[in-house]
């Protein structure tokens, strides 16, 4: 028996004219300089020059389906792409900023962009590639004061000028491309993630609800994770569909010019990862700033030490919140938010943990057989995932090894508790397999971390003859400090399992990242290999 | 191009999954005497009494798209009939108690419905007309104590004790009926809405908003509004997704067990219709009840005197949120939130207009000709909305007169701004055409009512030989007062238009309501036909 609904298909020109009709007068706010000066657009002049945008590329010849890339800090631009480009049909292929040449080649020539809108301040970086592109038919040059000259660039700005707003947009099937973003495997080529506008839309009410972000109209949205990162966390869209302000900081990523971001345009809400946090807590304590304008701000993309959700709660007063997602997940997953059960005592036990499904995510843990484990808090299996914005394939490259019986493998190992708490212990490819026992490199990880003269920290599985495989932990430390290693091994004990502790410590200048700023364990476990680290052997039994 | 997102369709097992494996330990509270004493079920046993359910409903002989009615209070079973029903494939029927024997005969067997889950206590109601509801093959009876029997009725406890859990939701279109509600039309045969799975999870997602009602593990929501009208206002959905507790009064809808339930279970979020929340007012004034447990109440069905929120936030300290939407809208279209520009002044004039549109939604206002009118806030024309979680028909009953190219005309007449803000003037069948110009019933209504001894007001439009029409206000004066149709008048000086004011008048003991209580001006209609109007001729002028 069919419904007597309408059938209205969920697409991004439905948050686009939302926005436009009903929070007109809502801003966009792009930061210009260190100082944190801004220019601002209302919501109504973002969604005219959408339509415009629109006009633009189909004149250019883009069509539905063809696939449009930004290569683009956050800024009003790359929000008036965001809208556009999946409204008018085509696809939003947003670039890493940060991809490494080869990999940036890779996946332009993979997707087969048409064409690419670039920041006038990055095209260094992209123009000695374009040669290697060659589907790439324009290039759309954003602002002005580019160092580098290419030929046949178009700007932006005349192109908008020289059309009309109107653009009609087509009623598409919701199930089409809306957007793609690739992963930055740690093995392996990149793997394109397709988003939908169904997709798209729902995760952009998931990001809305109140037992989420609860982004609304009286919200500013500090967006510092990037947006050609898993859709900045659904921030824009939500932001959009919602009437919130949203507070595009572009490059301005460093902890001074955030600070001043915040006191002179006072967010109520940020996202970003731990690492631009903690800078920014270093950065504080000496600068004191207003944050009251704060009501929340989300971590993820990496674990979240306690301790930094602790010292933003103690010493700044903000509420951290860590959630969990991949680029496969659109990406919101979960987010720690303590159960109603939790005492104040334990809220920061429950907050610490990995994250606690949201409303049309479900998760389950698979044991290495392939059997469902029961969500007992206890059993540990890889995570899987399912639900209308999670991925199920990768855009011409199934890979039919992530995923089980429709459902997306994380990668992510850990348990699952009866309140729907995933707490992530590690990455399958780097647990250590220590004696028929296994030992979380993340864990670890946090504990060394955890020490206050320890700057961060990185734990890999290295071959022992008599336990198959022992952790190693490669460190780096304040500049400066007369803190040793045995030091830190002391102060493991007691806060990790006696036989986790380990015995080989390598010192480093830093622990090297991936193009979007992960602990890049491949180069590690290589230097190893090579014996390119120094490492130290400490006995644990003399730390206890 | 397709997007590689999995095709997970959005359903109501999905919402009862939800709450079964992540909110487990929240609560259902049914509330089962006066006193506010409650029963408790976790939703852990709701979600396994619904596998049951199911179960014994599948043994039965019903199968996907069958239809299984309810005619029950808010309670429960309810809620486990709301979950079961359509996440086994079946459809939802809720029956309106308080219908007339001959609706309710018509719809029953309109929707062909095959078993009829009934309370005790409401047997007596519905025990005469089975004989004349041929397609119905079983009664099933909640609880116990009704005063009359029928003949091979069947136990509710008993057919879920003769049942085992784990029944397997089966994975359904998500366009198919999920459940189906018959509007109260105060003209002709009530027409059927069939909602889908699918609108039924976005019209839950849009009630967990932020920005609407932002339901979450933190509330406990009071669900006052009947689960026979439009879904509860979609709270027992939205709750069971986000785990707020339920609390369900069954028949105790009087100001004073409706006080106790507050007083004693501390609900968080309460959603009833406005003369619920006068009927409390008038209660709460002479009984102090601690009522501090309430972040929100919502209102709507009928419009909601700003008096009565200025006194429900003044005397009670309790913010009152008005809402819109129709059976057709599942309900939720917009929320008179007010918008952030608003002074503290200004904030009461934003809240007492109808409502603004929520995300997901979209409404337009369109003139006699059906021409689309600007969204200047002074066109007046009648509201359409379009979207998701509309009705685009009725079942077996296509009426294309109530759709305009795919929307929904909503037969409310009123203005549109360009902030999104509904303002309704009345429906089209009742707006006064006076001397070329429009008289709205409901304003004339309103501020008739805000006269402090007028206990409520309908206004009529009669036959005039001058101005075509003109306004005839039925009146009902609070007991015992002094107060004149003479008062009256004066008081409306200089509240509406001069032409506004009514030159007849008519003092009755109450205005006749419709079975879902709202003013059935068809029967003032036709006394006034009739010559059973005793009316009173008042010189406006006079007032002047």
């Amino acid at each position: 028996m069919l419904s007597t609904m309408q059938d209205v298909p969920l697409l991004v020109s439905g948050i686009l004219r939302h926005g436009q009709q009903v929070y007109g007068e809502s801003e966009v706010l792009t930061v210009v300089n260190a100082e944190g000066d801004v220019t601002t657009a209302s919501f109504a002049t973002v969604a005219e020059r959408s339509e415009r945008l629109a006009a633009a590329l189909r004149r250019l010849g883009i069509g539905e389906g063809d696939r449009v890339a930004t290569f683009l800090w956050n800024n009003q631009t790359h929000l008036e792409a965001y809208l556009a480009i999946p409204a008018m049909g085509a696809v939003l292929h947003t670039l890493n900023v940060r991809l490494f040449p080869e990999q940036l080649t890779y996946i332009v020539n993979h997707a087969e962009d048409k064409v690419i809108i670039v920041d006038a301040s990055l095209l260094p970086l992209l123009a000695p590639l374009l040669e290697g592109m060659p589907t790439v038919e324009h290039l759309v040059v954003n602002g002005t004061g580019e160092t580098v000259e290419v030929a046949g660039a178009l700007r932006y700005e005349e192109l908008l000028a020289a059309e009309e707003p109107g653009f009609v947009w087509p009623e598409l099937d919701e199930r089409v491309a809306a957007a793609m973003c690739y992963t930055s495997g740690t093995t392996g080529n990149p793997k394109g993630v397709v988003y939908s506008h169904r997709s798209t839309y729902l995760h952009s009410m998931a990001v809305t609800a109140g037992g989420s972000l609860g982004i609304g109209e009286m919200d500013r949205v500090l967006s510092i994770v990037p947006m050609f990162h898993a859709n900045a966390w659904g921030t824009p869209y939500a932001g959009f569909m919602t009437g919130a302000d949203l507070l595009m900081p572009q490059q301005f990523l460093q902890a001074a010019p955030l600070a001043a971001v915040i006191r002179r345009w006072r967010p109520t809400v940020s996202a970003g990862v731990p690492t631009i946090w903690s800078d920014l807590l270093r950065y504080l304590r000496a600068n004191e700033t207003d944050l009251s304008s704060l009501r929340m701000i989300t971590a993820g993309g990496a674990a979240v030490p306690r301790q930094l959700m602790e010292q933003f709660q103690d010493e700044l007063g903000v509420r951290m919140v860590q959630g969990w997602g991949m680029t496969e997940t659109s990406p919101l997953c979960a987010l720690a938010v303590a159960p109603r059960q939790a005492s104040v005592e334990e809220e920061m036990d429950w907050r610490s943990r990995t994250g606690r499904v949201v409303p049309g995510v479900e998760v389950r843990i698979c044991g290495d057989d392939g059997t469902i484990l029961p969500n007992d808090g206890v059993s540990v299996g890889e995570f899987e995932v399912r639900g209308p914005w999670i991925t199920g394939s990768y855009y011409l490259d199934p890979a039919p090894d992530r995923f089980h019986d429709g459902w997306l493998r994380t990668g992510d190992i850990g348990t699952l508790d009866a309140r729907g708490f995933m707490q992530i212990s590690d990455r399958t490819k780097d647990v250590i397999k220590s004696g028929g026992e296994w030992i979380s490199s993340v864990e670890l990880e946090i504990e060394v971390m955890a020490h206050p003269d320890v700057v961060e920290a990185a734990v890999i599985a290295v071959p022992d003859e008599r336990w198959s495989e022992r952790p190693l932990v490669a460190l780096v430390l304040e500049e400066g400090t007369e803190t040793t290693v045995e030091d830190v091994m002391a102060f493991l004990v007691g806060r990790v399992s006696r036989w986790w502790l380990p015995e080989r410590w390598a010192i480093i200048d830093e622990v090297p990242k991936t193009s979007v700023g992960k602990f890049d364990k491949k180069v590690l476990r290589a230097r190893y290999a090579d014996g390119e680290l120094e490492v130290l052997r400490v006995d644990p039994s003399q730390g206890a």
